[in-house]
């Protein structure tokens, strides 16, 4: 056994170039404190318990330590050595070089044993979305502005009234008066007609997907995806085993034109047509009409995943394919995730009616139901008003980040950046020139300008754009000026040292 | 559209006897609640528009209803009409029968479109759980002696502390604090050597079978399960494509001897080595040795479920496979839903070092990780010592329920009945002799004398065990002899019934 209690094994990716000790150390770390294997709040051995472990000087050691602790990986108290800093958003996706320690037998029958669908989703690789303070990580809500106080009170008084009645099994599809809440909620902000006994409460738009997944497909049944597209999309339905098509985007949205010749006849699609992450664009009318059309014609499932058409900076989002869908054929997602917070974990589904029976079998035989308390308190919380308070206020904040970061990038970008100004959602495309490729040039940023860009080749897969992704709710209006005007320099660096060579 | 809200369509089951227009209604409502489609607190419509609806007398439609009202599923209150009973625990594997309105063609397409693993899971039947205070209901835990204003004071306490810190996505194996709290308990209670790198908080045992079988079985690779056993251990493994193949017990527990004969490889076992449910049997420890080395020879994962090892009423459980385990082949998963309560939607899943990176990059792409606030709070509940003081309050209370169904099975049921002394667990295995068919005995039980037997053959696969599981643990003991009286009574008659024939 390891003196230290972290039970890293440093282990060069055999895929990749020969690395120096210090940089092995420093990489195998940083992609545990990412992958989370180890968390934030773990305390990281002393340098001379790890040059042992690991048969190295103090001072390579010491080296890569400092590094993770510059990056805000690490963080050290006097006296009481090195933790993983509180603030790091772990981001599993990295987690493919933090190979664990054990007998080596052990760890090779582990590589053989994992299934090849999970050995795909280790192999997807992502940049990571670091401390959401930093400009520009994407997707975060400002969860300084969450009004948690009234979020405490408003669950206090639920479990001290009546907090035995919420202890039992829930029904598989949740709590019933949450589920007339929400379903009040997508009748007026959305104009969705919804009966309770048809929306499922589920744990993530993710596990929505999941579960619509294997209720309705079978192995290799192929699935339209948006491409760029948000890569989770992707795995989820690879790991039920279907077949993902990913079909180019236009201007209208996903091309089902392009899709028609891709593959003819998909057993299910999955949009995200208000505002298409990452991309942003808004899938027109006719589009949408288009996509129906084509889905009836060969029997497609629709899943609609309509994550932020709460923020929405102009007019109101576009209606819903589920509201102009007359053949129920369209499975509606909606999250909690980005309007409240991220570990909620509430999200929901509305399911034809015809599929309500399959969808509570399944879900009563995997995992039952999402977790009571929080919906009851999510309930009281919608009930009183303070959902639609919260979302119209961020939504007003948002929209000045968003302005603030158009004018920014006016400001500090050359011309020949085009920043596409959203309409709605929490993140905006920067399109790079094909010279500067979007990784490298993320990396940089992040080395030299400690700046969280997310590359958006990374959702792409036979679409591959070139560009970053800027989040910009997380960060305060002031902030997004000094940022671009550092994204800035780092583009004219980049390009100036590419001309040079 | 029905004037009517319940969109309830009557529908005759093929497969079935043809029923009387009056049962048709009492089967279709009564299939919907106990689906969870009417849910607890649904307003049932007046009968006037049900006939209208459906186009029957009222007289038929009154009589259906008031079946339903005598068995606790509908309330009525006077003025108001009925409603669903709060005190209905719906049961969706019920559901089959309660098909949903739709246009004709749209339900055809929906019975098409499921997938083949859908529709097995939709046609897995069992006997209604309904309400749990009705003896002798399976597997719930006594929810009025919950401390349920202490878990209030805990949360609102954290939640105003440092509620906002807990905002923010988590890492995929959960609340770093959390994961050290269970280490620690699992250290103390059961002897389990466990770091918190290698702990995954889950929503629940399932969620973590589903998560293990995803990460490590292939299409079509065999997994041996108890037989008889959990169903929905069954159906989770069958849903992600795994070949079940079901292994008799004997009174050491899951036979080896037999499974080498049936399946001789297994990728993956599935055990509840503690009190095997539903037949309570300990698996020895020369049991346990015996598995691990045939597991050790394949190369097998085993799955030790110890759902209940806290409520053993003599000495501590036997050591758990986990800690017997030298070559890390072992994925232990323990659970709060019978400890604390089931809507808390709290597990988890101790896996081997070398696998933590496989199960990390997986669930951060399906689900991301477990609901948050109620993971802060559990870790002060636990840390505080609230969370041992109720386990071993409730360990008394349960062992004198326990004491007090034997006895009763002593005083109350004829010499040819057998009913188990389980050493620990929430259910007691009553078996029938073979002439008294068990599901048509529990089906007369709930008719007759408004007891919730579970019938033991709902269990099995190829080993139909033939008699009645008893659920003790929320009956006050002074309510377990005369449910037991009532009991033998049914008993009685249904034998004298047979001998008349």
């Amino acid at each position: 056994m390891p003196k230290s209690d972290i039970f890293l094994t440093l282990v060069q990716d055999p895929s990749g170039p020969t690395l120096g000790k210090g940089e092995l150390v420093y990489r195998t770390v940083a992609r545990a404190i990412l992958a989370g294997t180890l968390a934030p709040g773990t305390r990281i051995p002393s340098s001379r318990t790890l040059a042992d472990d690991w048969r190295m000087s103090r001072n390579t050691i010491d080296e890569a330590l400092s590094r993770l602790l510059d990056e805000g990986l690490l963080s050290r108290r006097v006296g009481s050595g090195s933790w993983v800093s509180e603030s790091v958003t772990p981001h599993p996706a990295l987690a493919h070089a933090a190979v664990m320690r054990g007998p080596n037998d052990a760890a090779h029958r582990a590589l053989r044993s994992v299934s090849a669908a999970g050995n795909r989703m280790i192999g997807l690789r992502s940049r990571a979305a670091v401390p959401r303070i930093v400009p520009f990580a994407a997707g975060m809500p400002d969860l300084n502005l969450f009004p948690v106080k009234t979020w405490a009170r408003v669950a206090s008084r639920r479990l001290r009234q009546n907090g035995r009645d919420l202890l039992e099994y829930m029904p598989p599809l949740g709590y019933q008066p949450l589920r007339q809440s929400i379903c009040r909620y997508l009748a007026t902000a959305r104009g969705i007609a919804c009966d309770a006994s048809q929306l499922m409460i589920v744990n993530s738009s993710m596990q929505a997907l999941d579960l619509i997944a294997r209720v309705l497909l079978e192995q290799g049944d192929a699935a339209w995806v948006e491409d760029p597209g948000y890569p989770n999309v992707r795995s989820t339905l690879a790991m039920t085993g279907a077949a993902v098509a990913p079909i180019p985007l236009d201007e209208e949205g996903l091309s089902v034109e392009r899709g028609r010749a891709i593959c003819p006849e998909p057993a299910l699609v999955h949009v995200s047509p208000t505002f298409q992450f990452p991309m942003g664009v808004t899938m027109s009318l006719a589009r949408r009409a288009a996509l129906l059309d084509h889905a009836g014609r060969c029997g497609a499932w629709i899943v609609e995943d309509d994550y932020v058409h709460e923020f929405a900076y102009g007019v109101p989002p576009l209606t819903a394919l589920c509201s102009l869908d007359r053949s129920e054929r369209v499975l509606y997602v909606g999250s909690f995730t980005s309007t409240l917070f991220p570990s909620l974990r509430l999200a929901y589904l509305r399911v034809p009616r015809m599929l309500v029976e399959a969808f509570v079998a399944v879900r009563s035989q995997l995992d039952d139901h999402t977790h009571g308390l929080d919906q009851a308190v999510l309930a009281d919380f919608m009930d009183a008003g303070h959902f639609a308070g919260h979302v119209r206020r961020m939504r007003g904040i948002y929209r000045e980040r968003r302005d603030a970061l158009v004018a920014a990038g006016q400001r500090y970008l050359p011309q020949e950046l085009r920043l596409v100004r959203v309409q709605g959602g929490m993140t905006a495309p920067l399109h790079l020139p094909a010279a500067i490729a979007d990784q490298k040039f993320c990396d940089g940023a992040f080395d030299r300008g400690k700046l969280i860009l997310t590359p958006l080749s990374r959702f792409g897969v036979s679409e591959k754009a070139n560009g970053v992704l800027l989040g910009f709710t997380a960060l305060e209006a002031r902030a997004i000026g000094p940022a671009m005007k550092k994204l800035g320099q780092l583009y004219r660096d980049a390009r100036s040292l590419k001309k040079r060579r």
